[in-house]
């Protein structure tokens, strides 16, 4: 699936901007079809906001991002493409033209998804040449940050097609759900409906306003709903009863008349500026784009959250960074050098209150350099588990230049001693747009035995590794600072 | 309201006992009365549920453990109680009868809230010889971490009492939402059943897997809700165009089949057996003990990343931590020895793949140090504000012996020199449970004019109280291993 090389794009609205913003950002090239005037300012206010939240949320360094081409119509938009996802307005008879124009100029054997949320793919894939190819993939906003992706295909989708569809978005580090039948609105949209709904008769009844509705969800079930659906909810709130004992309880209330079930509130002129009027005082003083970031920026908090964890959708961001990781060349060092083991991005939360990147998150990218050394000596999760590990002893750290947020930094790393259970080494922090040295760390590690807890001999590959390292690294020049200590104060 | 001292709940359900925890953590003594023989060991099951997260959740020390007691009737529970919270099963005959006995023996002026997420308020304080301090308290599950909590009064109810109630709600870190008039289910419930009803009708029409049904959320817009509710969420998703715009597109396909609207599906043995076999296959090898851990720390991580953000949940995480710290006397510090300046448990997200704490969070613990170093000698939001700081310019860390996620450490800090601009200093961290010195740290600080980017002289108010120290400390012992840089290996 990393073979993909172009994938066309039709439609550049809030879900197609977001799709092209997934694609580059997964290093494809993408080529845009979408008749509207501002349709590339659109997309490039989304692509912003993507790099923004991808620089914060990967752990690793992203492909280089694809070029975005505007195609001048669908014809261009799609030939020689590897893929096509379509986002034009949910409106039957304008898809089903746009989907036959793509259908007539695509490669035949290539996917064509279709973002919509409110169509049947059956309805749609009627007259295409080659309709198995076509389905349903419906993702949610913002298509960049969020993984689901509902698969739904028609009577004549082909399960090849489908399966080949799942891998894309998984390679796009998205979580695919295949429907196992086609049913209107598929399953997420058949829930936000129903709720949403609900929130319509509250304001429509007086209720509530809609501040208060959100603020029903996101103080409550909303920080919940981050991990776990209803089901495994109420399983955990039945206790260790279990769940068949937990619904023949709550049968009962199901049937209480808590809900309007019965009708639809009319979305009438006084009705919808009710609600907008509300929406605006609930917002603020908080643009749109305002808005937006701190949504991404949230996201991006709870994705690593549940990264840490390996659970739900940061389980489905491990394995994504994990590939990423895995589709890096293991580049050979030039050992003559000081070894370039570690770069990153300064992410937002590492700042502090003086506006520059904070004590400890130095010491943090230190010691990722210095796993990213252990990782290229060979020490890896297998020869974690012989109970032998390495552990830092001694830190010398030296500020020297402030950092701040979004500015990328490299590590090098040179050795300055090796004995049978020991290696002193010299990280020096340099900014990458001048090369300014911001800090410099001095380590003593030590080899040891972890059950046992004390020091040990390196195994014989680590020693090699670290002695081949170590018998070219005697030939740099040690900086003078290196050895010494804090120097007393006489003021 | 930090003047609650007694507090009387009946009911030591999943709910109740939830309250139990939330109020002992509060350093609030409990009286709980619940007639099942097992009553309080489901509840110290929960209180340590609650006490982990806390120490997960709290940059600040929480306060002392209430003390619970087992009452063996409401009368004993309730008497000279200064609020009660009603946790019985739904059921007005039982409800009522329950909060006939309270009223009777409680003190007339304390609040009587019910947990009832189905009842109505007017109902249930019919009767009642005071139903003016009586009203609906609704909370989240679980109720130690959740902050939403519904408050919604019955035609008697007074509207001084909901705002008492509200007020004391806050103080427990809770986000009160006082319900503009009475309905049945109050806001959040209604949105949730209609949700539930939903989920019902897709696993019965065998659309879905409940499995299948809770990724549909937690892959997508369930991220989202922990952050906003759909009125913001569509408000975004709207753009620039605005609400209005958003709305008068969305109307016509709220009309569209896509929801069950109109039945309730029948929960008759078959389909209960179903759902149940699916919660089960969905759960895998999970317990209810193990999934309430998993939910808990990824609400704790959410509700921090809320914090970080002053956002939601996580601002009202942020004031109930400044209200907690604010309610610390500030002692005054005995200048002859090192100074305790900082304590913490160690939190599970600082532990690494070798099981123990990582570099990088010893040395945060050893900022928050200086932190609070600077805090006592002035330096305040204030004082950042005129373009002064204070930046850290070398550390010397030292690793002694690892330590373990949940245990308790100090630090303690001594001046080892003091001129105008600089000051250097040493911390050591040591174990509580025996005093084992656990890492130290050295450390050159210096004072800086941060709009000019170099180093000035301490403000007179700043130096004088560390010259206050510096003189006192300069009577302590230096330990020999200061003042000294990493040896050279001679290996």
């Amino acid at each position: 699936m990393q073979s993909l090389s172009k994938v066309a794009i039709i439609g550049g609205g809030v879900i197609g901007g977001g799709w092209v913003a997934r694609f580059l950002l997964n290093g494809i090239d993408v080529a845009l079809y979408d008749p509207a005037p501002d349709a590339l300012a659109k997309v490039t206010g989304l692509i912003e906001n993507a790099e923004r939240a991808y620089d914060e949320l990967l752990g690793v360094n992203r492909p280089l991002t694809g070029n975005l081409s505007l195609a001048a119509d669908i014809e261009s938009a799609v030939r020689g493409a590897d893929f096509i996802q379509e986002s034009a307005p949910e409106n039957l008879s304008l898809k089903r033209s746009i989907l036959a124009e793509i259908d007539r100029f695509a490669p035949h054997q290539t996917l064509i998804c279709s973002s919509t949320s409110g169509l049947r793919p059956t309805e749609l894939q009627k007259g295409l040449s080659h309709p198995d190819r076509f389905m349903v993939g419906h993702p949610f906003n913002p298509v960049y940050l969020l993984p689901l992706v509902e698969i739904c295909g028609g009577e004549q989708t082909s399960a090849d097609s489908k399966s080949r569809a799942a891998e894309i978005y998984q390679s796009l580090g998205m979580k695919p759900l295949v429907l196992a039948k086609e049913i209107d609105a598929f399953i997420a949209d058949r829930l936000l409906e129903a709720y949403w709904r609900e929130a319509l008769w509250l304001v429509k009844d007086g209720i509530a306003t809609v501040e208060e509705i959100d603020d029903a969800i996101r103080y409550g079930a909303g920080l919940r709903w981050a991990m776990m659906g209803t089901f495994q909810v109420y399983r955990i709130a039945g206790g260790e009863a279990g769940m068949q004992h937990f619904l023949s309880q709550f049968g009962p209330s199901l049937k209480w008349p808590w809900t309007k079930l019965m009708e639809v509130p009319e979305l009438d002129g006084d009705f919808i500026k009710l609600i907008a009027r509300q929406s605006d005082d609930q917002a603020g003083e908080l643009s749109i784009k305002e808005l937006e970031q701190i949504r991404d920026t949230g996201l991006v908090g709870i994705l690593k959250v549940l990264q840490k964890m390996d659970w739900g959708a940061g389980q489905v961001l491990g394995d994504y960074e994990a590939m990423l990781k895995a589709a890096k060349p293991a580049s050979e060092l030039d050992l003559r050098k000081p070894l370039p083991l570690f770069q990153t991005n300064i992410k937002s939360d590492w700042i502090d209150y003086n506006g520059h990147m904070t004590e400890h998150r130095y010491l943090q990218l230190f010691g990722e350099t210095t796993d990213a050394l252990l990782t290229y000596i060979g020490m890896d999760a297998a020869y974690l588990a012989t109970g032998q590990s390495v552990y830092t002893l001694e830190t010398h750290l030296r500020h020297l230049k402030e950092v701040a947020q979004g500015e990328r930094v490299s590590v090098t790393t040179q050795l300055l001693g090796l004995d049978s259970k020991r290696v002193r080494l010299l990280h020096v922090m340099t900014l990458d747009r001048n090369e300014e040295v911001l800090a410099t760390t001095e380590q003593m590690l030590m080899h040891v035995d972890t059950k046992a807890g004390r020091g040990s001999d390196f195994s014989a590959g680590l020693a090699a590794s670290l002695s081949q390292i170590w018998t070219a690294h005697q030939n740099l020049q040690v900086p003078d600072f290196t050895g010494s200590g804090i120097r007393a104060l006489t003021g």
